[in-house]
């Protein structure tokens, strides 16, 4: 299904490229046809930046597709100026210049606030250094997709400015108040929270905590490629965020991307469910254990039938429902637990004074019995010691082997199928806003749809 | 596509499901048809071990499936005398008792090497406690499935008894001296290791590194559901991991497991690209960023098509080529980056005198710039650090993001698509076998297929 090209280490003259561009007089931008020997491609020369190897040229196809093609392998490029831009997006109807000049509200749309925390979808290539800074406002990002105003009346606010890598849980804080001030104020349909990607499940489980019985839809959506980038997925991700956001019948947090490689589907994801588990492709974030909450395919919403007999609030207008608790505590330890681990690792978190652990346990939650002393002294300290899996799907059981049950006796808990990232945002909550006696019934209890309560049988 | 059960957290009366047996007159192991009020289901009644509620009974349906139907809903249930079983795999043909009576090698069959380290594999249920107890050796596992003895002649040994999330690194010098006695005694076709699936991606890729030049295939293989259990994989994956070593015409290291979750197919992935993504599942072993090596099917060893134009040795008589190189140096420490994450941890590897550091940083392989300073100072010390990323798929660039690049300058290596659990074992090694100055070029070079060469293009 998808094209392939070669990567190759070598440390070939980065010229290279250039030489070839000048060779058949083209330049990055240029619609061309390229002849090799077996094939005939039609598309747009894009820069490669995430690609190391210098030998290949990258082109975007029309359907979306990027390919790399061996400049070894080229027999001719010629521009082709009649050719339409194919990056721009099919998906949504295109518009007249005098549909998307429009300042004043229009009565007849909705009205939604656009919030930028930076990262990509926010982000322009340096074209000096080759690559990605952040440097669109909620405002530029807004002017920059002349669709968005179709949609909704937006207002476009900063938040933050950062890669989501910087993100701490203090920012979460800032970011859940803010959200709470707009959406006392009455004035919204919906909230769109622009954020990278990186840890953008992390910050979507956060706010599910932090902003309980919602009443309008909270929509976090980012991009895999800068929005100056003819294959970014900016726009398309932005349309269906702020299409589910001012248009859904249900509140709640959610995380709007790409549901596949191509432009038709962006799926909405529960923000406690979500996980982007890939480091580059469109479709990274997955719903884990479930599918994704909704479809959004052009100006259509898909609930995902799966999801019909859950308990989910509709939208409303009861603002005094809404329950705020934006602390976050530090002091948790998240661990990935692996052959050769050092169980002082333990001892170091209780003399740091945290006061839980999240285990990412083999399996259905499994640590080597070398550890069950540190443990044991650290749940004795009173540290509450949960567990997790890193094996990302799938539900801990600590029932089934001896090694588990030792665990369970030891004080250990298991979290059943809330993913090591969002139990360690979960106990960060907790601590901050509740009394510690309180804390373990909490953790294993169903918040915010952290633990799905139907699953899939094997 | 999959059957769904409910999960509850209720802490009912335990023995709701025996009574419930006890008013229809049926037990365990018998074949039934029962009827609610919507459905008629025909199979055979099994344990429930994996889940925690107690109203819902377990159904193993003649297609494969274990289906849950809650006891409230259940109208009656019917014994079905005549019904054949159908826990019985009907993938491989039936044996007749003169077939599986063989005590002397049969010169026309394969010879095997099985090599038992415990695990759910060689498991048994302990029907006291309800949990599962290791109990069965490599002869006794041997003999619980009779289909083996038409495979090859086959001689099991015990090498460990170990559930795997207590196999540490020297547990995988002692596998990999065994496999090496093994495979120079130039007795055997093929070696098969049973081994538990929790750490079985840990030491396949130990494996792999430890034994290089190999002249015939080494398999591991594990079960999800102990063999005494009808759901059991226990006999179809050992089925799939004897037929792949013994006729396979590649060596090399695999892992062999379900590809699905019905019993059709085995897939056989390489030791370096595979990692368990499911607690549960019987197809929890997924290969990453590449498809599986091969697909067993009935008789039958599929390659898959992406590496036939890659290099693989083939099966050959040259024992002389082969490299052991077994020792293990576990002063290496994962370390998974997350938002709060304490940058102390990283001082805390420095002082414990580790001599290099696997982070899972996010996306493309990020970490949150508060940690440069310590990382720096690791760097300094002469510590290696080497990035990965958390998302499992895709590869890490450090090259397109400020971050990146700053991590870049202060020493942070990254390593391409290898997965964290692999690069990890390949740090252990590489510092237990060569010279520090020769880490770096080792860790950065693809030994045993950790990096893929051809990656999906998004």
């Amino acid at each position: 299904m998808y094209r392939i090209i070669e990567i190759l280490t070598s440390d070939e003259n980065q010229s290279r490229i250039k030489e070839f561009f000048k060779k058949f007089n083209v330049k990055l931008g240029d619609s061309v046809i390229i002849e090799t020997n077996n094939a005939k491609h039609m598309g747009v020369l894009i820069p490669r930046y995430e690609y190391a190897d210098v030998s290949h040229l990258v082109l975007k196809l029309k359907n979306g597709y990027n390919i790399g093609i061996n400049l070894e392998k080229i027999n001719s490029i010629k521009k082709t100026p009649v050719e339409s831009d194919p990056t721009k997006s099919d998906t949504h109807n295109s518009l007249t210049e005098s549909e998307i000049i429009r300042d004043s509200p229009d009565s007849q749309l909705p009205n939604l606030s656009l919030l930028s925390t930076g990262g990509t979808i926010s982000s322009k290539i340096d074209y000096r250094t080759g690559g990605v800074m952040p440097a669109l406002t909620a405002k530029e990002l807004n002017d920059s997709i002349p669709e968005l105003k179709k949609l909704a009346n937006i207002n476009p606010e900063v938040v933050l400015s950062e890669y989501s890598e910087n993100i701490r849980p203090e920012h979460w804080a800032l970011i859940a108040r803010k959200i709470a001030d707009n959406v006392l104020s009455g004035k919204y349909d919906g909230i769109v929270l622009s954020h990278g990607t990186d840890t953008m499940h992390y910050t979507s489980a956060a706010l599910s905590f932090a902003l309980q019985a919602l009443p309008i839809p909270v929509v976090l959506v980012g991009a895999q490629r800068s929005s100056d980038r003819p294959s970014s997925d900016a726009s398309t991700n932005l349309i269906g965020a702020c299409t589910f956001a001012t248009r859904s019948k249900f509140s709640g947090v959610f995380v709007a991307m790409h549901h596949t490689i191509s432009d038709d589907v962006i799926a909405c994801h529960i923000g406690t469910r979500v996980r982007k588990n890939h480091t580059s492709r469109r479709d990274a974030f997955h719903s884990i254990d479930i599918s994704p909450f909704s479809l959004i395919k052009k100006d259509q919403i898909e609930i995902c039938e799966q999801y019909t007999d859950l308990k989910f609030h509709e939208r409303n207008k009861n603002l005094e429902n809404l329950v705020v608790r934006s602390k976050f505590n530090d002091k948790v330890m998240l661990l990935k637990f692996y052959p050769g681990f050092d169980c002082k690792v333990i001892d170091y978190c209780v003399e740091k004074g945290n006061k839980a652990i999240i285990f990412e346990g083999t399996g259905l939650g499994h640590i080597n019995k070398e550890c069950f002393h540190q443990i044991k002294n650290a749940v004795k300290k009173g540290i509450l010691v949960f567990m997790t899996s890193q094996c990302i799907w799938g539900k801990t059981s600590l029932t089934v082997y001896d090694t588990g049950r030792d665990l369970l006796e030891i004080g250990v808990i298991p979290l059943f199928n809330t993913t090591s990232e969002t139990a360690l945002v979960k106990a960060m909550w907790c601590l901050g806003n509740f009394e510690d006696k309180d804390v373990i019934s909490m953790m294993t209890s169903n918040i915010a749809n952290e633990f799905t309560n139907r699953i899939i049988v094997d």
